[in-house]
């Protein structure tokens, strides 16, 4: 078997994997050869539809509807993980560069028996066992100790990097903590430091007395446009109450973030048409789930626009859309 | 005349630009609407080959071929623009936010009066003109003081985010610097300050002398895969001596990179069957030119795979394809 590896980029400080079981060959890009290749969206060819049931090895957990005696929600490892916990922790020094074995955990979250099902689709029950199964997740991924990081998220449509059309997530354990979320930390740490609060908090706060960003919110949760969104119509759900943690979600907040998260998901199902979108969880890394700075959210980013040259160089974005005429055409 | 406006994102400290002239109202991006949309990539609505005859006022810069006559590249201000030189640069606190208005520069470089041209099939000299307008533009936009930092990119093919066949390159002049750069500046300056030495020349000594990632080389340049490539493909050019800044490079090495881009992009064109790319000159911002721990190189992009909820959400990329695999590929 193959080994993974991740690699560290020397001038940016970012991490790239590199899967064995997602190899391709260069030949295999060319673009005539993308043209033909998958089109696993329809039932027919469903791996998740039909072979899951035969496998049932492979399950790592399965929430039932117990009413009507089926099964809501299934964890399964992923078939072409990105990481793999066979693989040896460690790192290597190659020449002036470092690299680490492809060390980590890749699942899959099947939200729901029914192919043609999403979550802007579903019942509120039923989004809530999905909540339930990423949570219970997580806090099992977190008792691997070499686990640093845990990311939930989900890929809806093609343009969004979906393979399949069966409702489902994935949740990615890594050994490390990515650049890019050590900035995020530094942001919030240097803001607490200079006004003793969390930024997070703060926003909210500042959000909810301006009301031009909230789309929705209930007791516990809001959904609103971020001031400076990068995407048409990018929609962030946080927490009222500080909580730095995922994993800290109680029973009350996860109905009350099934609820919000299928209003949110809907207005951009029915608005826009049911568009390509990511949504990821940004949660603490581990030693940070008590740090009063950090505060989880559910970022929603649908695919409507294609970063370019400039984005791609720049780390700016180009955000064609504006936040406050965003959030006024999904409240309505 | 709308105003455009950059905003801070507070919790990653990352400026997104907010374009008038680029302005959708969110239900343009419906599904359906996308598919409508646009097919500006025919040779009789081409703007480059039709209107720009008409509106000289407009052209910031023509390089003519003496020997035919004819034009090689132009210079015309962008009819979308991201940025506008028409704004007052001003920085704004809007409660807790920050906004800056959308002062810039942002033009096209027409490559070549041919349609149907691209780097790939263009002659070496008529490439030394595109990197000769590069050039002159980037000196000449530096001379607004207003101005931190010139963006040199291409966008080739739709999916590389490209509106018109055409062949075209991008340059975006703003008066910010992102966060993105100063990360990557600090990045070098630890490595300066622990090293003594640039490590981008550390990388280019490495890798001429392991050899497995580099494709070509010439006498003042080299084209090599990346250690931690990003993107299957990706490609790094890079001048041999050290230099911060674009702006430094000799006429010497302007045929030498001309050559040397040729023949990288080449190497996509045919062995890829023309993939789209997006390609960007990373260069040192205002008051870095003369560091000696920065180092300007291009990265070409290819655009073969998406980038899914994981990557968006943790910064980290999965690449399906190995750095030393694809050199040998492009190389042979």
């Amino acid at each position: 078997m193959e080994t993974g590896q991740i690699r560290l980029n020397k001038v940016t400080g970012e991490w790239v994997i590199y899967a064995p079981s997602r190899r391709k060959r260069p030949q295999d890009f060319q673009q005539s050869n993308q043209a033909l290749s998958s089109d696993n969206h329809s039932q027919k060819n469903c791996p998740f539809c039909l072979q899951i049931y035969k496998e049932s090895e492979k399950i790592l957990l399965e929430i039932k509807d117990y009413q009507q005696d089926l099964w809501q929600t299934k964890v399964v490892a992923n078939k072409f993980p990105a990481l793999n916990f066979h693989e040896n922790p460690q790192r290597n020094l190659e020449g002036i560069y470092m690299s680490l074995s492809g060390y980590g955990h890749h699942e899959v979250v099947i939200e729901s028996p029914d192919h043609y099902q999403t979550i802007a689709t579903l019942s509120i029950p039923e989004i809530e066992a999905i909540i339930e199964t990423y949570h219970q997740r997580y806090l099992k991924l977190m008792k691997d100790k070499e686990i640093m990081m845990v990311i939930i998220f989900r890929n809806h449509g093609k343009g969004a990097g979906a393979s399949l059309r069966h409702p489902h997530s994935q949740i990615i354990a890594s050994n490390i903590v990515p650049s890019h979320r050590r900035i995020q930390e530094a942001e919030a740490q240097r803001y607490f430091d200079h006004w003793g609060r969390c930024v997070y908090c703060d926003i909210l706060e500042f959000e909810l007395n301006e009301k031009i960003r909230v789309i929705l919110e209930n007791n516990l949760f809001v959904s609103f446009v971020p001031y400076a969104a990068e995407f048409p119509c990018e929609i962030w759900i946080m927490p009222k109450e500080h909580q730095a943690d995922f994993g800290s979600i109680t029973a009350e907040e996860k109905t009350a973030f099934a609820t919000i998260l299928k209003d949110s998901l809907s207005r951009l199902y029915y608005k826009l048409n049911n568009p390509d979108y990511n949504y990821v969880i940004n949660t603490a890394a581990r030693y940070k789930a008590e740090e009063p700075q950090l505060h989880w959210y559910c970022q929603i980013r649908p695919r409507l626009t294609t970063p370019a040259g400039f984005e791609l160089g720049s780390g700016i974005s180009i955000n064609p859309s504006i936040p406050e005429v965003d959030a006024a055409f999904l409240r309505e």
